[in-house]
């Protein structure tokens, strides 16, 4: 088990007027920034806002690609080519890359969003035209990849940077996906159950999914969500180990 | 009087279905590509061919940022604050860096797009803004700036990269600023007189105003229109000299 | 057979600078235009224009609603909840009401486009949302279904107006839908043959699917698209008989 | 001094996944809604419950219609053509009109967002053409004015329907236009102030500017602020009344 874990969170998923997320209080607890690129949520002002917070905090930044469904929040799956996957991604890690590069700071990876990354757990091709982006843009960025899925085949075919990530405060299902959103429940807001999930899959790499199911993962980077209740809990809990 | 002078063009207007300007056409008679960005035009999947069309016929390619105003087009003037001119501009120039990255392109230049252009060619706080972001973004790009305005006092300050530039086909004003597009005939068509008004800013180093003055400009970079049924020939005659 | 039979061609698709279809020769051979609402193509100008038009040539107006997506032309499915269906057809039918109420129209019908149309044809469910969003605003207005689908069904069983409607120039499928505008094809550029397909529809009750079944249809509109070369001419034809 | 005022407020500007407002509370006060219409803010999934929660509290519905502008919360200027927002306004209103009808209510008023809003203070032409969108619309739809502005004198010319309305919880200047929220203060949080003001304007009919100067006002609908966290004190205090 390693000494120290990646934290990764949701960051600057306001908009213009819209104010989303305790990003001040969580980027405290965490070491890595999915920033939203303003697809799916964020706009320019919040993305600079953003870089500029995780910078003064020491957090590394990504790009936190989704569809282009503001309304949706990117939580509809939309029936996109492979090729338009591809340069939707292109154009989103490039705007973030922007604000990274004004600030000085390296783009360290890239996330998928809401039903793009829904898609990416179950479906090859998604997957490989996700790494391939990344690769396209640099072969130093890290793709994050849902621990156990196809996603992560694709990243070692495509031979682009990644890790494996495991959900701190989702429901998984016993095939390794997580529980959808729409189910009651999916989203943990006990923090004590959140890191216990965190903790069991860093020191015996498994999760148990809502039927008792033992599903194997690699915990390279935890995710939790600031937009939840209980995310500064679960980080503070996570910090006392 | 330089051997050769850098022919710049708006490209890459096209959105979705929407098709616009003849791309594949104009690219043969130009050195360097204003690639709208997604915000007054563009799309993604628009920026991918038209940088790769680029690179096949080995044109330079810049980001073409704008106002966020497809339905206006960019042509209409927007309230903006100094800083979202800036965060606005950084977002475009790195999506577009990307799709040159992924093409191993150097991004070459950036230039402002109708109302926002339009709003540098006379505001020196706001071409400060516009030069301050491109700066940001990187010391080696070159800010296109309109010749004899306070955009190339503000690139200057700023210490940013410029070529000034001269608008072969466009009807210019006596203080040097361009005559409105809603004023009948302030895009030329006839071929003829935008090659004249080409040369005489490279050669004599002005142009004529619409009411004769002379307006003293340095064609670092000429800018033709694509979009016009002129634009072919212009450039062929061009290519002819 | 009738005298007389409805041809009904989708219409206002330009969006700001971008123009789309040739509508003020089409107008001229149909009876009902399709108006885009501004999700998937058209604008408040356009749609202004489009009715205007409509009117001058006393043809009768309808919403042609679609998905949240002028990128992808409302051609791309989008997974929404049957609720999200209903509250954005009345948004884009109440919006169009408005310039039809402004000129003076009644608002005729309405009609889904695209990847939503795709939808209403095979799904039962999304159809009874489309007829329930109708039914909502106005037992008057008539819902535009595709002949033999469930959409007939739901129309009926939700008790809204409604015509069947046929396409005369795009293939069908044996069981009744469209082919795929992905396969080549299966737009007909052919007047002479989408002449045909409307006559048969028409006199006989039939279409030939591209592998030879009949399929049974009931000719109560007929459809043609104005954005294909040679819709002008099969209206041409049309008019002749 | 009437017994009873109209009480108006914007309701609705929530989007997608982004919450604004506490209608729920607010509308237990109110008399009018004034309803955001996608552009500036709000979604076809919000007007609809926004209109039916304003059904359930007795409250009538208005179109509160902006600029195109989401990112900006339409309050950014934006240089439009009088036709321009003619048309957006139709389309809006129209949207609204629909969920209005389709909970069996009458649109009883629009009332302009914003900077749009702003505009019309102090611009003859725009306050025309807004009135005239009024009026294409419908001959019983109120347009809620500014007191005391070129907006009263365009709805008088045009000849619609129309109420004046003083702002209980912001700052006048004294030539009877609003201070802008740009300068800290100008939205007052006070409640007492705030009802001093709508109590004066009603009582008086003048409310008093930053300066002190006494603004002539018509009170016949007094605004107040829901996102602001004094309304629903200031919305007490004037039931108490």
């Amino acid at each position: 088990m390693p000494d120290r874990i990646d934290i990764n969170c949701d960051m600057g998923e306001s908009f213009g007027a819209y104010k989303l997320g305790r990003d001040q209080e969580v980027m405290d607890y965490i070491s890595s920034a999915n920033i939203a690129c303003g697809w799916h949520a964020g706009d320019p002002m919040v993305m600079e806002q953003t870089v500029r917070l995780a910078k003064e905090k020491g957090v590394a930044v990504g790009a936190h690609f989704g569809y282009p469904d503001l309304m949706g929040f990117g939580r509809r799956r939309m029936d996109l080519t492979l090729n338009e996957i591809e340069n939707y991604m292109l154009y989103q890690i490039g705007a973030l890359y922007a604000f990274a590069k004004a600030y000085g700071l390296p783009l360290q990876h890239v996330k998928a969003h809401g039903a793009l990354g829904n898609l990416a757990f179950v479906d090859l091709e998604a997957s490989r035209a996700i790494a391939r982006a990344v690769l396209r843009f640099s072969s130093d960025i890290i793709l994050v990849t849902y621990s156990g899925t196809v996603m992560v085949q694709a990243a070692r075919e495509i031979g682009v940077r990644f890790v494996e990530e495991v959900y701190a405060d989702r429901v998984y299902n016993p095939d390794g996906t997580l529980q959808s959103r729409k189910i009651h429940g999916s989203v943990m807001h006990d923090s004590e159950k959140a890191t216990l999930q965190a903790l069991m899959s860093v020191q015996k790499g498994c999760v148990v999914a809502h039927d008792g199911t033992e599903v194997k993962v690699k915990a390279e980077s935890l995710c939790v969500h600031g937009d939840t209740p209980s995310a500064v809990a679960i980080l503070q809990n996570k910090g006392r180990t």
